[in-house]
């Protein structure tokens, strides 16, 4: 029997062995934080994901070949600026943000992962990059607000979790960081999550543990279907809980990938529910498909609908726009057997009866629809595979955000 | 060698033996039209193409039969309500629609078609219809502003054309109304276009033309991605102009094709710069791609993103976020043989070179995104296929018309 203690207040600070900074560089022009630094002071086993946008920032292709050392040691991040669209001058200077960092820890650089957020095209002012890092090593003390402010662009909210759970007896603890809310849409948006553990596992274990997860966390959650150049997903584990190497599908496997996901899909619905200029979560879960393809592709029609989304802002119970979404989707359903209803932890109304609508109770959806998290209950009635995903509404000020993001 | 002309301020009455009618049946509460009664005297050939989404309103479904007649006669539409997912009695309700329509005409049933626009998932008010049809029909005179108002739903301008072409030294001409400025979207928006001809052609060569044109055309423009249950193209042909029988491709069918497709190109730019909230029309030419195919998706992908879109509102160069939409399309592109600029009729900016940024005047550029139609041109550099599409940008107002649309 697993359990997964939430450590309440704790980030990723709490991992030993490992420091975490944040500092300013001048990159950013308000001062606030914009270089996150974390490293091991023991070797760690790393895994990652990266985005599909054919255009790859330079970090990214930096990192798919640095992903493949034996040891990790580094994660070193800026935001202000994406090195995206950079051309050769641009993965020059991703690598001379992991060449520096290693000159800082006596390793090589390919021991070291790079990241990069912000506006994309413009060349990454490296000077003061670099002058970021020397700062970052000069801190003596963790600090994981600073590092997580070091990452944030348009973000409003803090997005962070600690967790713990027990390997043979021995306590092992998974935290992450993470950025994102804007451009955020399946298939790795943008958003970096660095997540740390003291787990001992092997880089295979770890690398299957975090793709599958992935799958059902950070691929389903959508804000505006735009896919980014620099998304990423990066996990490192430097093993100093001393559980049993984790080498294999075993059961020490099973719990730990459980707890992974875990930490991913809660990081996955703050990233939702903070989408910019979002006033509130969307959960949309899809019962009873045909298909795992179809109940992913179906529920992930309904949080991206712009109509859908526009409606959730207005509290507007418009079940129309749902089930259309659903007919566009390319998913395999018979809309003569859809069953749509809105609920919160309280309360449930249902809308449409095998595709057609009922006479419901429009004030008490209202009142579901004006909480902070709604959920869109989707049943086909055709199969039995079920699939959620995660978004939020469209309003004014996504509009206003994304209007004038670069000034 | 043929020459289009634009007929200004004549629209579909213009076309020899149509009456076309609009009336307030009371559907709409605020007594604007709506309902729409086009008829012709003479039998009609008649063509259509329907919404792709799985998700079809009854009238759609009514249309799929009703299509294959040998003779049409008449549309009857009404807006306010899209009869769509309303089941057995949606349909019957369409098809009560077509037969009060016959019923004064003489005809039967099925040489009628029906459209609507509107709520989904709402009982059709079918006596306040059949009402409606009944005082359409009272009207002695045609009202081809009338028509359009009554087809209207959240669209802000009147859409109409209508042009003369002359084949075998007799004129012909092809007038349209059409609505659509919610929900549209690449195959098929909630659009409906009603375009009326006086051309004498068989039906096997019209819907040859319409299907053709519709890919480039209605297919091309996207306001918010959203596909409708009740998006329809309908084409009627009543051969009052006697022109020699179109009934292969020769050069009178190649002279008709390219004017209709004239029609059809004018609407579509109508519908998306009318797009909802819209105040610009955004135009992606999308140059030299290694396939027909990759042009439309890479020119669909640029016109759809919601991060271009507000950029675009924000008349912000951020042509980092059209080649992102790029990267992400699934089109086959090579980022770095890209370039990118903005231009209007009286200039252009190159803001990006072989993928990456081209120190650009952002003021100049400013000027261009300032304007009523802005041109992306985007060259990929890696073949001879072209595509163009059209969208609008994203504002403040499509947030709020849609956040509380049925109220």
């Amino acid at each position: 029997m697993s359990t997964i203690n939430v450590l309440k207040n704790k980030s990723i600070e709490s991992i030993p062995y490992f420091k975490v900074v944040g500092i300013s560089s001048g990159v950013n022009k308000n001062n606030k934080e914009d270089l996150c630094l974390i490293y091991s002071k023991k070797p760690c086993i790393a895994a990652g994901t990266f985005t599909t946008n054919k255009v790859k920032a330079a970090p990214v292709l930096l990192n798919l070949k640095h992903i493949k050392s034996e040891n990790i040691y580094a994660i070193v991040a800026n935001s202000g600026n994406a090195n995206a669209c950079t051309g050769d001058d641009g993965y020059e200077k991703a690598y001379m943000m992991a060449e520096c960092t290693a000159k800082h820890l006596n390793i090589k650089p390919e021991e070291v992962l790079v990241a990069s957020t912000g506006v994309i095209g413009v060349p990454l002012p490296i000077d003061k990059v670099i002058f970021g890092i020397d700062k970052a090593f000069s801190k003596k003390e963790s600090n994981a607000e600073a590092a997580m402010k070091a990452i944030m662009t348009t973000d409003t909210v803090q997005k962070t979790i600690c967790i713990e759970l027990m390997l043979n007896g021995k306590s092992v603890k998974i935290a992450a960081i993470a950025k994102g809310s804007g451009m955020i849409h399946p298939n790795m948006a943008t958003m970096l999550s660095f997540i740390l553990t003291d787990a001992n596992i092997t880089k295979d274990m770890l690398n299957k543990a975090l793709k599958e997860s992935v799958k059902d966390s950070y691929n389903m959650i959508s804000v505006d279907r735009d896919t980014s150049t620099n998304d990423m997903a990066l996990v490192l584990a430097n093993g100093s809980a001393n559980n049993t190497l984790i080498s294999e599908e075993n059961s020490d496997y099973k719990i730990f990938k459980k707890a992974l996901h875990y930490v991913n899909v809660e990081i996955s619905k703050m990233m939702a529910s903070d989408g910019e200029g979002a006033t509130k979560l969307i959960e949309a879960k899809v019962f009873n498909a045909p298909s795992s393809k179809t109940a992913k592709i179906a529920a992930k029609s309904v949080i991206t609908s712009s109509l859908v989304k526009a409606a959730m802002f207005g509290s507007d119970a418009n079940w129309g726009r749902i089930i259309c979404a659903l007919g566009y989707s390319g998913a395999d359903i018979d809309p003569s057997k859809v069953d749509i209803s809105f609920s919160n932890a309280d309360s449930k109304v249902e809308t449409c009866l095998k595709g057609a609508g009922l006479n419901f109770d429009e004030e008490a959806a209202k009142k579901i629809l004006d909480g902070e998290h709604v959920v869109i209950e989707v049943d086909l009635n055709d199969g039995e595979f079920n699939a959620t995903a995660w978004g939020c509404d469209l309003t004014y000020d996504y509009v206003k955000i994304n209007g004038s993001y670069r000034s």
